[in-house]
């Protein structure tokens, strides 16, 4: 229920209205060290809110770093990577950057990253390429074929779509997600439409750069392969936007939420870049074929940035092709989303929902009304094993944790 | 409502059961004249049944049979090839040699066409490429723009791009549609996810073929700007599946509804190659602004092979987005959907429709059920100018004249 009557609401109002003319896009891919300046060598960029140390990390998120840390040379062995890890490093949460890891994924220095501008406001921020499915650094491999993948991801692939996306001028990407929409992607778990999308959209620039035949075609032979290629560009599109309304006085806003594996974070706008965090949930959803919930690792990620701009779990009267992936119905996905509109402050202008008479989705969550309604932010996840490197087992939901908005509101 | 319970069903049942495990691959793009032999100099295949000769055509057939000559460089001026067209040509339905025209567009002996194959039963089918939105010579249009376009297409696209299919092995065609259909295409008058999906599908081999960087890049520039491209790959292959169950005897299952500016055609199998025609009714749906009804053209194309398929209109409560696109609601496109249930066969197994539930697309028009139920079929439409050239004006739907069915009905 939208809050528009209630006198404390202007901080609410105020973001509402920045986020709904944001524009965020695409506009380069460089290494992260020269659009973070400040990121040194010790430092390892995770997903969600703090981690106390090492000993927290979950088995995505350990095998993602010793990936890293491999990836990078300073290890001869697995076990001179993992002593690194416990000794050298420091984790640090990608959203003290504007930055946003997927799943475990890890922003180290020199990892390039997606630079997105949100035009308005000039916020920007940043992820890493998407590694496609099956076995990926993100869900904690580090075999032969990720770390040769990864090689070429940070190369050629960077260095082309890098120089692509700069001769195109950009990327609209919320052009492309407002379009994904109507496509049947929830714009968080499905990216089915916003990757052809993009697909379309870059390769007459990829095609203009003049790289040799069989280079190019690598890079689109990945591209097209990959159907959530869109999920970075779709999270650091949300976060450009969200970002921008951080810090506004009094504001009861939701900036975003975030898993590290062991806790749920979220930010209020009046709070700036305080974290509010408590214990997740256990996702629910579908299992694939020999996989069981005693299989599931913790849930970790950025991505769920995605919600909290309106879109996922939100959104998801529009994906039922999704709801069906992750064990849903139609009706359940409806549900899902026409809930969210008690505890969201606006519906977006351009994200609008086909199946809900174009209705916008809902977005700007009010963590008062979180609290009021006892409604809890739901989110769309990936499920991973709990050992890393196996990858992806499962596809599923679940809800933000009501004590973290009960937290920054007491203190607001 | 299904005949299944009927005596003399057997040709409906074995055609069905061809459809269902028709899987069309677009194999090539060549000169009609070397696919189609017989195809002579003075040949024209249009849209639809049979003319009574040029007297009968309508405007955007007559500009684009002007333009293709002015095209083959046979004519001096408009006043030639007027008089080419009045004197020389002669105006065959494409149809007659498993080739479709789009509105009013020509397919002369040197025009390329997209090659499609149904691998099970080797039938073939071809159709022109798309031209794109805007001015085309399937509105009509011959001015300097479009026969230059449709140089280069028919020179440097066509070649770069059957190059890239051959390299290809082959597109799978209803796997892109089976998938477009859960992404809001209806597989006729919305093709954006088809396009994107086939410009993702084809780019590694379009970019493997060491094409200078320029070429390329322009080949991809055209894909990516026509949301429509995927139009004539949709229509050859429902084309090539229904191709292949004309001639099963005594059955009533339609294997074609076509238009060609003066009447509605139909072919139903037992009939083989025979055309049944009536009066078209006119389109209802939405003008673009400056445009009404007054201004329209008749209903001109070969496209409704796709509602013969079970898509188009058939399939229209999975595409909101053209629904609201000709003026409906989400509700009217449903009922459009389950109305056709009642005058076909089949539920198609893979182009399923997620807004209920996965059920599979109404297909397999029965010619008997159209006459005992009075329920005609319904198929979306471009609405171009009734003046040569102007294009398209807006876009809506119609329904084929009961007359046809019973026609072939009453002498099957």
């Amino acid at each position: 229920m939208s809050n528009a009557d209630n006198g404390t609401n202007s901080g609410i109002d105020a973001g509402l209205e920045r986020l709904k003319n944001a524009s965020p896009f695409l506009l380069d891919i460089r290494p992260a060290c020269e659009v973070i300046p400040t990121l040194s060598e010790r430092d390892f960029l995770h997903a969600g809110p703090p981690l106390e140390g090492w000993h927290e990390a979950c088995g995505a998120l350990r095998g993602a770093v010793i990936g890293t840390i491999l990836h990078a040379g300073t290890a001869r062995n697995i076990a001179d990577a993992e002593a690194i890890a416990a000794e050298s490093i420091r984790l640090v949460p990608a959203q003290e950057h504007n930055a946003l890891g997927t799943f475990g994924g890890i922003i180290a220095r020199q990892t390039p990253v997606l630079v997105v501008r949100d035009q308005p406001t000039g916020t920007l921020a940043f992820a890493a390429l998407n590694e496609g499915r099956g076995k990926a650094m993100r869900y904690g491999s580090y075999d032969t074929d990720t770390l040769a993948r990864l090689s070429w991801m940070e190369t050629d692939l960077a260095q082309m779509l890098g120089q692509a996306i700069r001769l195109a001028g950009g990327v609209d990407l919320f052009e492309i997600m407002s379009q994904a929409l109507h496509m049947g992607d929830d714009c968080h778990s499905r990216q089915r439409a916003g990757s052809a999308l993009f697909v379309s959209k870059i390769a007459p620039f990829l095609s203009a750069c003049d790289f040799p035949a069989k280079d190019l075609s690598r890079v689109f032979q990945f591209l097209s392969q990959n159907d959530f290629f869109f999920l970075p560009l779709a999270m650091a599109a949300a976060k450009s936007a969200l970002a921008s309304v951080e810090g506004m006085p009094g504001s009861a806003l939701v900036t975003c939420m975030a898993f590290n594996g062991v806790r749920c974070g979220i930010r209020v706008s009046g709070h700036g870049k305080r974290w509010w965090t408590a214990p997740v949930n256990p996702p629910q959803g579908q299992y694939f074929q020999g996989y069981s919930q005693d299989d599931a690792g913790p849930i970790i990620g950025d991505s769920e940035i995605t919600e909290t701009m309106g879109l996922g779990a939100f959104a998801m009267a529009g994906a039922p092709v999704l709801a069906r992936y992750v064990g849903g119905t139609i009706e359940q996905a409806t549900r899902f989303t026409l809930e969210m509109y008690k505890i969201t402050a606006g519906e977006h202008p351009r994200f609008t929902i086909p199946a809900l008479g174009f209705r916008g989705a809902p977005f700007g969550i009010d963590a008062r009304s979180v609290v009021q309604t006892g409604i809890e932010p739901i989110f769309n996840t990936g499920i991973a094993h709990r050992v890393a490197g196996v990858g992806q087992i499962g596809a599923g939901y679940s809800r933000a944790p009501i004590e973290c908005f009960r937290q920054a509101i007491e203190s607001l």
